[in-house]
């Protein structure tokens, strides 16, 4: 890492911001929070300021928080394990999150909004409930947290915020139960962070 | 590699089969490419055969290549370069992409397809020409072609196919303009494949 401690733009209910405090209490990485409201002001994340920093992508960071601080591995050894993680990993940050993000439901417009977020989700968990079947052991890829892990448990959180019912998808469920138990996920949940308004602190 | 030819499910106009077919005529591996018509028979990626077959996601491919046939290189060495390459394609194949293919588009309707996919690339592009202001030499990254590159090709042929003003982004443009030439990107492009229909031939 750089010297000195890293900065995490982070959103309490952001999904994309969990993924990395998860990666971020795994690793043991100490890092100072900068809320970033999505929603005030019409999204500070749109301000000039912000633009500039930001780096928009968050499985690249975590990529990068890997490669420097590589124990413990979010990444497998194993090539094809790797590849597992990685294609989960992506098909959540790149094919349910991004299609039910907030600035995708403004376009949708607030009718459609529920319907179309479900309908995302549910496209998504069929596919990986599927693929968890092959891959799964005690968490997405084997029997160590990787990266899949940071994604899923996120995601499913939005997913219960959009309503959907989770019964099609017993893999996915007990998985993220699992893992919700551990330091790392609690820590960096959406109701413990510096900007988690008091109505929804636990 | 493991034994035998690999197996390319492809299309020829889809850009995230585009984006394998580079990376595998970079590292001069020989596949056999089986089409996958994402129309025809009411989309043939939505058969149950395809389905348990389909790893979905391609950026885990071409990650996964990398790690089988390192050679040449598609993630640069430095990590903070191998984290911009990695940004810039998650920005592409998880920011733009995913909003503008085809299964999202039928959602929107035919009335708004074009103004939704405009938008999606447009957010997209100003984002992206603004990073390359501070990554891109001859290419996205560096003067070496990257797996950024491989997603920005095919993001601005969609750009193309869906008539944006490319006149804001002379950076992506550029850039673009030098990998076309490159013989990788030639063999690959969709007006050459096996499942190219004649009409659309070059």
């Amino acid at each position: 890492m750089q010297a000195g401690k890293p900065i995490l733009y982070s959103y309490f209910r952001s999904s994309c911001s969990w993924r990395v405090r998860i990666a971020l209490a795994l690793k043991g990485i100490d890092y100072e929070t900068v809320p970033i409201n999505l929603i005030k002001d019409g999204g500070q994340q749109f301000s000039k300021d912000f633009q500039a920093l930001n780096p928009m992508k968050q499985l690249a960071i975590i990529e990068y928080l890997e490669e420097m601080r590589p124990t413990p591995r979010l990444l497998p050894q194993d090539p094809k394990k790797r590849a597992s993680v990685r294609m989960i990993s992506d098909l959540i940050a790149g094919g349910i999150q991004p299609l039910q993000n907030l600035s995708v439901l403004k376009q949708v417009g607030e009718e459609m909004q529920l319907t179309w977020a479900q309908n995302a989700i549910t496209c998504g968990f069929n596919a990986l409930e599927q693929i968890l079947q092959s891959t799964a052991g005690i968490y997405c890829v084997g029997d160590e947290v990787t990266m899949a892990d940071l994604c899923l448990v996120p995601q499913v959180a939005n997913a219960e915020r959009f309503k959907v019912d989770l019964t099609p998808y017993p893999t996915i469920s007990s998985i993220n139960k699992r893992l919700l138990v551990l330091e790392a996920f609690q820590v960096s949940h959406p109701c413990r962070q510096p900007d988690t308004p008091t109505e929804l602190r636990a």
